[in-house]
């Protein structure tokens, strides 16, 4: 069995290791996998190489998706479409292609308009939350994250189950949702978050008391502006490839904001021209409860999230719908006990709306 | 000598710690100093009791401050007018006041309105960046953080010393600078990010997607809304002692979002109705830079503070401000040797502007 990845930066690099170690196990034996790698810049297989990662690398995506089973393409988003173009008329029949991009609906529309109908294509997207370099790349990046996947419209049911297979492998858990879905979710969760990072820090640093304003800024600012310290051309990817649902959510985050304003005026001790305003002018409740209700909404997630990641750690403890999925796909993937059960059917972990094979 | 100090939370215990510290030291030993300690909650003053942090502890602030010749109070904001009344009329000829709260304006004009003239007041504010119990009081807390000092005009120049000299005992850094400059600065680099981040949180938390989102949510949200998950109280107050140099931020961050809203329009691969857009139509210039503009500023403020912790820790390195300073406070404090200069003179670390005695 050939896996191929093209796109050798943390996310590829962190898969390819992921898999060299399924490759030690029983099953992996079995399947006798063979990893193949191409990244368009020598010096990531270089180091690829020198890591160990890959059984051997190529000098185009052509060779390197010569014969394979699985393709994943883990380039940046804006690189997947020339990507697509190239290995379109390389790719075995039956071969099954995914991807690991941040944005679903434009890789989607690609596959649709650029891969041949003798392949499946199923997005995928790890919700690693981590940008960072090759260097850094680890097997256990994914344990545990959630692993979003968006089948579409009539592709094979084995794809589905393949690739949700590969990334229990990852130590993942699958998540299928819908491509439109999906980018607006992210862009509300993970896009917001960094522009709203990008906004703080160019506020002040183009503010003229900056080199003073610098001096008091703690560690309250480094946590609230981390994500807009790197990632740029990562982020430019995501916003030109999500742009709608991003400006949908910069237009609500704008009205929470002018909510906020208007809560600070009523609870504030001064005018807007700062001329102090008598206490008993001041009504602080409506603030109170704004600040409130974020304060219990982010506890509440923090502790969800502590204890999806124990679940996670303590041995035995793993999601039913993983469970129920995972012994699925171990008999699929080999093709020796393959079933028609769709993915999710009287799963009630994965609610009507969650299933794509709910909207065939 | 007697310091008190009233309100024992994270930022009244940890001095209360450091200054226990520094009384077994030769300087500390020759000061004789008594602490005491006063909180409003009988509860605060147990656990103080229990930590072994005050000498003694008294019932009410009027005999805390009694023969005191320092008095800190840590209160929250909206506490400090009424603990200004409380101890008016009992505070020594002499005695030198000072606070710790994250506004200021409002807490110099109590001082002014509420405080005797017998006595000097200056106002503080560490930039400790955390908000925690008096459980996690830590004697080096306040180690290395720029502590903000505001002087009013005419306060005896001795009064400035000591508490200048008192900061130094904390291990942090005298910064002087005026108190509305100080609250213009701190609702730009403190207050908009805790306020961007509640802002983000209940964006998604009100939108009906969120338990779905919430899956998805990872370390990018994790960090960036971590302010917005506590401190309600303590941030509520400092929006109303505050309101008017945040809502002017709030406005100047909207614009940044506008900005980002435009070029993200310009950049992106989508018109506003998802509708898609051909990639020569999209123009990502713009976006690029702002990002990028962000992604530098970040780096930069980020590569100073860890050279500023660099050097704290460096043995032997010192601020020169500062070294000049303590030598001058250790002869003042106890009155030996007592000399006129101005805290900053001839200082190339102190510019114009950042000394109050410039203002005169």
């Amino acid at each position: 069995m050939r896996i191929s990845i093209i796109g050798l930066g943390l996310i590829g690099g962190s898969m390819g290791l992921a898999l060299r170690n399924w490759a030690k196990t029983e099953e992996g034996q079995s399947a006798n996998l063979e990893l193949v790698g191409f990244d368009a810049k020598g010096k990531q297989k270089a180091l690829a190489d020198k890591m160990g990662i890959f059984h051997r690398y190529t000098n185009t995506p052509m060779d390197a998706v010569k014969d394979a089973d699985i393709i994943i393409v883990a380039t940046p988003v804006m690189a997947v479409r020339d990507t697509f173009e190239d290995i379109q008329n390389h790719l075995k029949p039956g071969a099954i292609v995914t991807d690991t991009c941040s944005t679903k609906r434009q890789v989607m529309a690609w596959a649709k308009e650029l891969l041949p109908t003798t392949v499946s294509f199923v997005g995928g997207h790890p919700m690693a939350g981590k940008t960072a370099s090759l260097e850094e790349a680890d097997a256990n990046l994914f344990k545990g994250c959630t692993y979003c996947l968006m089948a579409p419209v009539g592709v094979k049911e084995e794809a589905i189950e393949t690739i949700g297979r590969l990334v229990t492998i990852f130590g993942a858990n699958p998540y299928f949702m819908d491509a439109a879905e999906h980018d607006s979710y992210t862009a509300a969760i993970s896009h917001m978050p960094f522009l709203a990072a990008a906004g703080l820090v160019n506020l002040v640093g183009t503010s003229s008391g900056w080199r003073e304003m610098s001096r008091l800024a703690s560690s309250g600012f480094q946590d609230t502006t981390r994500l807009a310290g790197g990632g740029v051309a990562m982020h430019l990817d995501i916003c030109r490839t999500n742009s709608d649902s991003i400006i949908g959510w910069i237009d609500r985050y704008q009205k929470q904001l002018s909510e906020l304003r208007e809560l600070i005026e009523q609870a504030g001790l001064f005018d807007e021209r700062g001329r102090p305003k008598p206490e008993s002018l001041s009504e602080p409740a409506g603030l109170e409860q704004y600040l409130k209700e974020a304060a219990e909404t982010r506890e509440r997630w923090q502790a969800s999230r502590q204890q999806v990641q124990l679940d996670e750690r303590s041995a035995g403890v793993e999601m039913p719908s993983n469970k129920e999925l995972r012994s699925n796909y171990t008999r699929m993937l080999f093709g020796s006990l393959f079933t028609r059960r769709k993915p999710g059917q009287d799963d009630p972990n994965n609610p009507p709306g969650s299933n794509p094979s709910d909207r065939k």
